[in-house]
């Protein structure tokens, strides 16, 4: 059951093609702002969305094709970024077209399309532009497309973000992958989470969507930039059977090889886009151990993750611990206080700087070498239970405020 | 039931005497550390405090003086700043100590003394310079010593806050005044509010608690620079009856008069906390009007306030309104969309930039005059009820980032 990572990102499983063009959405003529994501087959799709009450056009169309999770008809994602198609007056209506575009093309019912948009929100979605590059957009179709339509959906995302394993169920070789967009902004304006992922597995979508529902709790809602959660967040997972594994319709040792091989794929891009967050410098990780419960771990990694203070400390390199007690301690979890140590590690080393609750002495020379390197962990344990959880984020920059401050125009 | 502003901060009201002087706590030679509010009678007191699970140790000792709330038998307020004296060994000792020092002085027993910390947290806190300052202290105590006692609490407040108003109860005339600080820390470390009010009204502690405990809710808990509870928040209220009014024994109309007194004096404090945030540049406000609850509206205006997006976006000055509209969305509350409309407000004018849940033209020449002023409203309304809240933040600035940022040494 070993997961091996591979190239390939979204088409790195069987039965997939993807593109990504500039069709200009964006003022700029070179960036990529449309991408195209086709599977040779209908598929199982599952699917999670924003929670926000303030959804997207894209977000509600998206949920509606979903069909409450029993869509085994799935073909398509189109995206684009530059426009969130969010808090608009004809938002639904361009987000149907998008689809019905790709479905014309295809045969199929604009039903089995699925859409979302990145970008500015409460500003009219031109259609023109995908209209006239949608030839253009199914021509660039190709098994190496990966890239360009990991490209097409970024804003300010510093570079592209994809993944993808191998694994086998039974005697049968399994692929998954996907990509990814991070925190960033066109205009700028909103920051958004969109991924997109792939599979050759066989599996109902009543499992698909039980383990991508499950597998996100750990993953992506374990990543946190700025704390503010997007309008347009989607995350689509297609299964197009093309492995040829005995299909998955109960839970046993095969679903839990593929939910094994899900989550190598999730935590992979969580932690892509909290290293990318607008403005990081660096990937933080926070580490909860010896937990009462699985609620307590995840609530206090991720109120560490999200403290302004403890980002910004992360930011200087300082090791001020007191920031991460202070966050845990409003993170709304109970844990006795007096039980707590924390320590910071990176692949310089480890420095441990509270001890039950209460500082002891440390080398601030060696917590500096520690905290200056990109990928930092502040481990928490508890000493209370054996529950864990781990968040990502991400420091806090003058370059986070510059690219959030700066006039829209 | 007039109230009117007047001077004199924690000492406009009748019976009482602060001070502020420099001990040594901090490095600094001039900046002071030690302050003392003393109260000429015994007094009827109230207190709220952190609801982090990690408290500070004159938390703990302040919370146990209160007795529940039924105290008649207050007399002062001991504080120091440079030192939180929080997560370290022997902190209980140090607090209670501390509240000895001034009991013996006065022939009293220590749990009639209040204790509050601010500064950095982990460390040991000394004993032995605030032994060494008492007596200065107690010299330097005048009822002109408002200024000092408020300049003594500061850690990177970048000036004094202090507020009083008079009232009449019956034929008497009545004040209520007291001092703050707000977030900034020093090595820099923690930011935490503390909060001193006095007045001489005659009222029952249970009454005085009572309308403390409701007034917080609407004035120092809508307050966010950073969203991070600080292990140390203290608010005390200290009511020494000599103004000579009826004692307030019952909700009423002097009940009702006095916390409208309150409420002048909180919310007035509340805004100078905000707008001295750390690295702020101007006080951002969300009133939320038309809300179907009182909790909606709160928690909506809470959520505005505190998001990182906005925030940045009101550094530059940016209408960037689908980042309040996010905000609002992710807040947890429940409203419809489709009727919210937004609206920036400052002495500059006015501009709508949503209406219905759509955005609307606006000139951003005008948007940006506006948002440049130094104190800006953020309009909600929800158009979906009668309640209302408002919540005061700040901007995101580069120097939140250097104030927080830097190394400790």
């Amino acid at each position: 059951m070993a997961v091996k990572e591979i190239e390939g990102g979204v088409c790195a499983a069987a039965g997939f093609k993807a593109s990504g063009i500039n069709c200009g959405i964006r003022k700029s003529k070179t960036k990529k702002d449309l991408a195209l994501i086709l599977a040779d087959v209908p598929c199982s799709v599952a699917g999670v969305f924003t929670q926000n009450i303030v959804k997207g056009a894209p977000v509600v169309v998206s949920k509606k094709h979903l069909r409450g999770g029993y869509c085994e008809t799935a073909r398509a994602i189109i995206c684009n970024s530059g426009n969130a198609n969010t808090c608009n007056a004809d938002g639904m209506e361009i987000a149907e077209k998008m689809c019905s575009l790709v479905a014309e093309r295809l045969e199929i019912s604009p039903k089995d399309v699925f859409v979302a948009s990145t970008g500015v929100i409460g500003q009219r979605l031109d259609i023109a532009p995908i209209e006239a590059g949608i030839d253009g957009l199914f021509e660039a179709l190709s098994t190496d497309g990966s890239r360009d339509a990991a490209e097409a959906i970024m804003t300010t995302d510093t570079h592209s973000k994809e993944a993808a394993v191998e694994f086998t169920l039974g005697d049968k070789t399994c692929r998954l992958g996907g990509i990814a967009k991070g925190v960033g902004m066109v205009c700028p304006n909103m920051a958004t989470n969109l991924i997109f992922l792939t599979t050759d597995v066989s599996i109902d979508p009543e499992y698909l969507q039980r383990a991508l529902s499950r597998d996100v709790k750990s993953s992506f809602n374990m990543v946190s930039v700025d704390g503010d959660q997007s309008t347009n967040d989607t995350c689509l997972l297609f299964a197009s059977g093309l492995a040829g594994n005995d299909r998955i319709r109960c839970v046993g040792p095969d679903y839990t090889a593929f939910c094994e091989a899900l989550n190598a794929v999730t935590v992979k891009l969580s932690k892509m886009l909290a290293k990318d967050g607008e403005g990081a410098t660096k990937l933080v990780e926070c580490a909860v151990s010896g937990s009462a419960s699985s609620y307590t771990a995840k609530r206090i990694a991720r109120s560490v993750i999200k403290s302004s203070l403890v980002k910004a400390a992360m930011f200087g390199a300082d090791a001020n611990w007191g920031r991460v007690l202070c966050a845990l301690g409003y993170s709304g979890a109970k844990t006795d206080v007096n039980k707590i140590d924390v320590s910071f590690t990176s692949k310089a080393g480890s420095v441990e700087v509270c001890r039950g609750g209460c500082g002891v002495d440390f080398s601030e020379e060696t917590a500096k070498k520690v905290l200056s390197e990109d990928e930092v962990t502040i481990e928490v344990n508890l000493n209370s239970g054996k529950f864990k959880a781990v968040a990502w984020g991400c420091d806090l920059t003058y370059d986070y405020v510059k690219i959030n401050g700066d006039y829209r125009t």
